[in-house]
Order: C-alpha cells, then sequence, then structure tokens
C-alpha cells in the first residue's frame, strides 16, 4: 500500500521528533540525525507522549512500532532512505548545504521533503542532485497529532513527486494540504503570523495580558476555527442571506482602525520582558510535560468529538482509523497459528486511563479487550472493514465476564480465543485474559454473537466464506475440553448449613 | 441565586435571536422589540436548533424553558427588564437614540447591555440616563452556545454594574472576559480581523482559495486555539527551553515579509465576486440550516470532548453542568424514591468516542455505564471513598450482559439496579440500561461483587452500616418479580429438528 517502509529525518528537536514519532508508530523505521548529546533522551520522551496520545485517540491496533535510530552523521540518516524529512534550524545557511549532503547521499528515487515554516522551495532545491524530488511539507506541532502538512514545491519539483509526498503524508495519518503557489510563509502562518502581532500589539500597549488574549481566542473564535475556517463561519453567520450579504455587512470593518497591523511592533527587551512574565504567570506551576499532556489530551478529544461528525480534523480521525484497522486485517492473517489451539489474536497493554479508584483496571476495560479480542477474531475469519461496507457485521448479544484477578498499570496482556460453536447466525466464543508475562490467567469471557445485516438490525445467515473459515475454527478446536467457567450462571452461594 | 428574572431583548437578528435563546433556556423570560414581520418565525427557528444543542450538550436537567415574546415597540421590551441587551446593526446613529429610549423606559437600576462589536461604551453611553448602568456584552456567534463574552464599561460605567454584568452573563453559562481599557474592536475581533485581512489578501492574490484558507486553519492552528490561545500554544512548544527561548527563535519572523498587513486590501467587485463564488462552492449544496446544525454539534461535541479534561470551554460547560444539576436537586430531592422498585441512581449521555465501527455505542461501554451503576449503588449504601480510605471495598468477581438493542451517539442513558441478594461478603445484583427519552430497554447486566479489604485483596466481611443498608434495598424490593435474563447461562440453541 505504501511505497515508503524507511524515513531518514534530518533534526531530531521538536519537530524532528514529532516526525520520528507519526512515523515510528505508523510501523516505518526512522533513522535520525541529530548531534545533541540528549537527542536519544529527547526523541524517547516525544514517542512516549505520542504513544500515550494513541492509544487514546484510536481503538484500532496501532502498527506494530518501528525501528528508531539516532545517528550523528546525515549520510547515514539518508543513505537507506525512502523518504528524507528535514527539520532543522529555520535558516537558509543551515538548511541548503545539509540538503545538499543529504540528497548526495540518498537514492535518486528518494524523496527529499523539508518542514520548512516559511522559507521557499525554489531556493531551498537550487543545488540538490535531481531538485525534481525536493518538496515542502510543513506540519504543525505536535507532528504526531496534527493533521495538517502543507506541501508546496519550488520551481524544479515535479508532479509526481507532489502527488508521491501527498500519498505518503496521508498514508500516516495526515491531512496534506497541496499549494498552489510558493509563497513565504505559506498560508497557515501567514494566518497566525497576523494573529500573532496583532496579540503582540496588544500587549505591547496594555490592552489585554498574554492569558486574556488567549481566553479570548479559546472561549471565542479557536472554537469554532477547529472545525470550520474563517471563511465558513462568516457564511453560516450571514444566515440565509448569504455570503455577499455578509461581506456588505460587514466588508466596512475592514476600514476600521481594528488593527495595528500597518507596521509591526518592536520586540524591545522590555515587551520581551513583559511577554515572558505574562506568560509565566499563565503557566504557572504546571510542568512543560504536563501541558504536553493536556494539550495532546485536548486535541485527542477535539478529534474524536469532531470524529462522530465525520467533519474536519474528525473525518480525517475516521479514515486513519479504517486504514488502521485495514491494515492490521493484512499482518494479522499472515502470522501461522495451530488451529487446534485457543487462537491467540489481541495483544495490548494496560494503560494509566485505565486505572479505577483500588489502583487496578476498571472492569470496563477488561470488556474492553476482550472486545478487541473479538474484534480480532472476527477480522480474522473475514468479517472485517470490507464486510462491513458489504452491509455485514457480527454484534454481541450475551457476554459473561469472570474477573480472577486484578491487573495493574503498563502490564502486557494477551487474549486466547475458544470457538465453542458456530452455526450460520451464531459464533459461541470462550476468551481468555492473561498477563502475557507471568502467563497468569486474569479473566475470562464467555459470548454469543449475532450476525446481523446493518441495515435492516436484523439477524440473518453469514456469508458461506465467512462460515466456512469460523467452522472451521471450530472444528479444529473441538477436541479441546470445554474451559472452566463456560455455561456458568451468576448466583449467590446457598445459605451456610 | 440571580437577580435578573426578565430581559428585555432590542434587536431580534442573529445576534438578538442568540440572546433570546440563551435567556429562554435558562429560564429567563424575553421580550424581543424587532420590526421584521418574520421576526417571531426566525426566533422559533434559532430556539429550536439552540433546544436540540442544549440536548446534546448537557445531561442535567435543562432550566424550565422562560416565556418569549416580540414587540414592535422598543418602551415594551425594556419596561418591565431587569437587564435588557442591544443587538441593533453596528452603527452608531442607530444604537444611540434606540438605547436612550430604552434606558428612559427601563428602572434606573437595570443593566443596559450593548451587543456592539467594537463601538466604544463611552460613546455609546453618553447620553442615556443613568449611564453609569451601561456596559458592553460583547457575544459571539451562536450567542446560545459561544462560552465568550466580551464585558467593557465606558467612562461613566460604575464598578458594581460591571460586576453585576460578569454575574449575570455567568450565570446563563458564558465565560465573561472583563476587558482592561476600551479599545475600537475589543479583543477578539482584533485578533479575527487580522486572521480575516490576511485571509483576503490571500484571495486577492489568488494564493489560495476560501476552502483552502479554512482547511489551513481547521486542520492545523484552528484546533490548538480550541483549547489553547496562541501565547500557550506557542509556550509549549518552546518545549523546555520556555518562553524567552521561542521568542528569540521566533522573533525574527516578525521581520519577515509573512503578511501584507501593512495595507487594506480593496473590497472590489472583483474580490468581492471571487469570494462569494469560493465561498458558494466551498458550501456546495448544503443548506445554510444544515450547516448551522453541523456547526452546533461540532461545537458541543468539542466543547465535551473538552469537558473531559475541565479546561477551556470545557471547564466552562463543567461548571455550567454542575450548576444546573445543583439547581436540579434542589428538586430531586423531594422527589420520593420508592425503595421497593429498582433504584434509578446513573445517568449517563452516549459520548462520540463510545462509537464502534458500526456507528453504535461499544460493547464495553456498556460494562463501563453499567459498572458506573455499581459504584451509584455503592455510594448509596455507604461503600464510597470514606470507605475505600478505610481500605474496604467491593470488587466485581462475575458479570453478565445481554446486550437486546444498539444506541447511537448522544443518547441519554439510565440505569436502574435491582438487589438480588445480599450477605455479609456479596452483593447479587441486577442493572438494566434504559434509553431515557423513550424508556427502550438497551441491555441488562447481573453482576455478584465481593467485598474485599484492600490490602490483601482478601474477602471479608462489609462493615455493619453497609451491609443493613444493603439488605435493607435487598428486603424492599424482594417482591419484586426475579428480572428476564437473570441467572442466564450462554449456550448455542438446540440443532433445528
Amino acid at each position: 500500500m505504501n511505497e515508503i517502509k524507511a524515513v531518514g529525518l534530518l533534526g531530531g528537536g521538536v519537530i524532528g521528533a514529532g516526525w520520528a514519532a507519526r512515523c515510528v508508530l505508523n510501523g516505518l523505521d526512522a533513522v535520525v540525525c541529530d548531534l545533541d548529546p540528549e537527542a536519544e533522551r529527547k526523541l524517547d520522551e516525544v514517542l512516549a507522549n505520542a504513544e500515550r496520545a494513541y492509544r487514546k485517540m484510536t481503538l484500532a491496533p496501532v502498527n506494530r512500532r518501528g525501528k528508531l535510530r539516532v545517528t550523528r552523521d546525515i549520510e547515514d540518516a539518508a543513505a537507506g532512505a525512502d523518504f528524507v524529512q528535514e527539520s532543522l534550524p529555520e535558516n537558509e545557511s543551515v538548511k541548503i548545504p545539509l540538503l545538499k549532503r543529504a540528497a548526495a547521499a540518498a537514492r535518486p528515487a528518494t524523496i527529499i521533503g523539508s518542514s520548512t515554516s516559511g522559507l521557499l522551495p525554489s531556493r531551498l532545491q537550487a543545488e540538490i542532485a535531481h531538485p525534481e524530488r525536493f518538496v515542502v511539507g510543513h506540519p504543525f506541532n505536535p507532528v504526531y497529532l496534527m493533521p495538517l502538512v502543507e506541501v508546496c514545491g519550488g520551481d524544479k519539483t515535479s508532479e509526481a513527486v507532489k502527488a508521491r509526498a501527498v500519498a505518503f503524508y496521508g498514508s500516516i495519518g495526515m491531512r496534506p494540504l497541496m499549494l498552489r503557489k510558493e509563497i513565504d510563509g505559506f498560508i497557515a502562518d501567514r494566518l497566525m503570523e497576523a494573529l500573532w502581532r496583532e496579540a503582540l500589539w496588544l500587549v505591547n500597549d496594555d490592552i489585554a495580558t498574554a492569558e486574556e488574549i488567549d481566553d479570548a481566542l479559546r472561549f471565542g473564535p479557536g472554537l469554532r476555527w477547529a472545525f470550520m475556517g474563517t471563511f465558513l463561519t462568516y457564511r453560516v453567520a450571514g444566515g440565509e442571506a448569504g455570503m455577499r450579504h455578509f461581506m456588505a455587512q460587514f466588508g466596512p470593518t475592514l476600514k476600521w482602525p481594528w488593527t495595528k497591523l500597518m507596521d509591526v511592533p518592536e520586540l524591545t527587551d522590555d515587551l520581551l520582558d513583559k511577554i515572558v512574565a505574562q506568560s509565566d504567570a499563565q503557566a504557572g506551576h504546571t510542568s512543560i510535560r504536563d501541558w504536553e499532556r493536556l494539550r495532546d489530551d485536548c486535541l485527542v478529544s477535539v478529534m474524536q468529538g469532531l470524529r462522530g461528525h465525520d467533519f474536519g480534523a474528525g473525518a480525517v480521525l475516521k479514515a486513519y482509523d479504517k486504514a488502521l484497522f485495514d491494515r492490521a486485517h493484512g499482518t494479522e492473517t499472515q502470522e501461522d497459528v495451530d488451529p487446534k489451539q485457543p487462537l491467540r489474536l489481541h495483544s495490548a497493554r494496560v494503560l494509566p486511563e485505565w486505572i479505577d479508584y483500588n489502583g487496578h483496571m476498571t472492569e470496563s476495560r477488561y470488556l474492553q479487550v476482550f472486545g478487541d479480542g473479538t474484534d480480532a477474531l472476527l477480522r480474522h475469519i473475514g468479517a472485517d472493514a470490507d464486510y462491513h461496507a458489504r452491509g455485514f457485521s457480527y454484534y454481541t448479544v450475551e457476554t459473561h465476564i469472570r474477573h480472577l484477578r486484578e491487573v495493574g498499570v503498563d502490564a502486557a496482556l494477551h487474549v486466547t480465543t475458544q470457538v465453542l460453536g458456530a452455526d450460520e447466525k451464531r459464533i459461541h466464543m470462550f476468551h481468555s485474559l492473561y498477563e502475557s508475562k507471568s502467563e497468569t490467567l486474569l479473566a475470562t469471557s464467555e459470548n454469543m454473537q449475532l450476525h446481523v445485516g446493518t441495515a435492516g438490525g436484523r439477524a440473518c445467515a453469514a456469508a458461506p466464506e465467512v462460515l466456512s473459515k469460523v467452522q472451521a475454527i471450530a472444528n479444529a478446536q473441538a477436541a479441546l475440553p470445554v474451559p472452566e467457567g463456560a455455561g456458568r450462571a451468576i448466583s449467590m452461594p446457598s445459605p451456610k448449613a
């Protein structure tokens, strides 16, 4: 599906580390070139944040993590890469010579991308070998979560390379925006910069503090900009009368003295001190790491909220989810499994947010892991995303869980599954949940799945190819003993004699 | 709690109707002055949208709806009002004489607020009676959902009136931002205007279309601005090195030619035509009413997502929710719970992230809601946080769920609980999950709770006061029939004859 297997990342700062996390969590191998002696630690911290966020973001089995390696040698990073992404300081005199070295070391077909937020691709590509494969892919922080990547070619960039870059960025869950023209600052940063200059004026003139300006955004227009931009917001505000009416009504404010952007505030020491002091006051005693996690949690929640409406960043997440489920299907079937034993098709790890007030994994997360085990079995027999698209699915109609032991945060878990019976409409299965390291049985779940046509929500017979697969498993496992706890009903013990 | 019972609204356009909806849904009576013969229809449409959004936004029982009346007479709107809010066209020659009439008709203590998005309060208040009670309260569209209201006094506005206005806007679920100084365009609109001017230049110069600009915002910086503003976003991006480092690194872009805001684009017919055509292309065949509902749905989901983190607009919503519940609580405790019936102790709403690939609530969320129901029962019998602190808890050892019907996003749910048996170490309970509006039974869950000493994780007898409470419930409910599905084991149906 994706021609890119290995990426070379030039620079391991905030942006480069974000690319590393996004790539590795999407199953790509990454070699990061960074001279910072602390590069490994910093990359690991960003990767930990990113893994945490991905587990919250998607229920889909995230790809097998790619390999991450740090090098001090730019040629080493570029030589084996299918895609090179440069995230070095925003300075042509730094970027141009290092891009030239990377391009010389890379295979001629390797795309050379740059994360520059504002330098012109025609200037950056001018001196590199095979300049037609150079393209800007400007991401936003945190790169592992933010969907937008602005794609911009220079004079020499080929159309084919632009298309390949768009496909690559899309394949790792991003939303590429192909630019029509190259321009300093591209689009998003020009909008951000205009707002930022106005914000600096407001602080400079003591109209508002940093915190008040942030509040004016996040309780107001920022909420709408999260899913509609400025044009659509205004159009909708214009109501039935439409955009022309809106422009006629509010056009005149363009002539009013509502911004000071006719010139640029001087970044004096006084202004700088004021901003730093206000920013410190706003951030309080919360550490940057905690702010990062709060930012990621909020981003994930906003995108998940929008996913329900299949709109904006929510539509990007929904498509990404589907791609992850589809990919998981591909790899699973290749693993050889002994069909006579309970099938081991699903693994998970206990996340901090799965812990309840007793300090153990909360009961509903047991069912979540069991449900993921059910989904893994269903994909295994071909009841996958394509099957759903054809209008069929299995619904759980009954579940019986026995909680045998508690489990704490970070434990590695796996589920084994025994098919106790299957007919054309039903699958009767029995899952066992283990703590993987000690192979301790934590819980069991017996469930009945009913095959349905999703349009009418009514039971119907499974497709023959699905039925034959599940019956083959049931037959192969028929010699296994009925697991302890199967067929059990809940009751109080008899009163003591 | 709130001194304001009745509001007089001058103008029933998009903003005035939004105020009417917010006030009426917060239990206030509103008289709207508008000369439009279609004012009633337009108000009813906005109110319908607002009610729809509120039902999704909060589980709390929304206040009894206030009365809404339309008048053509400005004195009629102002005379009986505890608070007058003016939302007339943005033109001093319209606002000033009408504000003067309203102030003359209103009681002297009545606050006169203005929704102006940019005119100066000192000029608007100059000629009115008792100018000290005039204040700007600048809201954002849709007024019934957007938290922000910029509060700004003029030269003559008293501090007491500012404080009363802040309290009033807060009491109807808004987030007042008190401005330090009066300034054309206040804060949020200055930021919006700066961005808007840049956006117009990008269209004017054919760098990007309206849709592309909106995409650059909503897949990028707009997502972050929904919960952090620009200063905190940059601070966090600066990482460990802090705000001074960030400013040092990115300060220089202020000198770069990244905006064209040194002057203002001329709104020629050509530019106007281009914007209208691009906006039409972007909006497609979706009607404005549908766009409005999508906007509201997205706003609600974003705020609900942030509520989980008690941050930004989510913190506003959480506090509002609590206030609504507290207000309702006064009434609830007076309702007698019939101890002979299944207890209704827990409600929930289906969140977007609870939805699986089938478009329904995923199975583990059923158990989450049931588990919350179990916790509610445990708190009800005194096995609460204090009890845990004493080293005791109940653990779920066995659960049997029957999934009877699917449920979609936003549905309101509640759980009723029957105690089937209890001894000193066990509680055997049976939950029923309903979709609250239609009282449709969605699922049942039978479970066995084991009382444990949390230090050793071993079963032990419950404290006498807890035991007596749960046994009292079991005795009171003893006459209820055993619920359908209790005591059930899972099995395949017998093969057909």
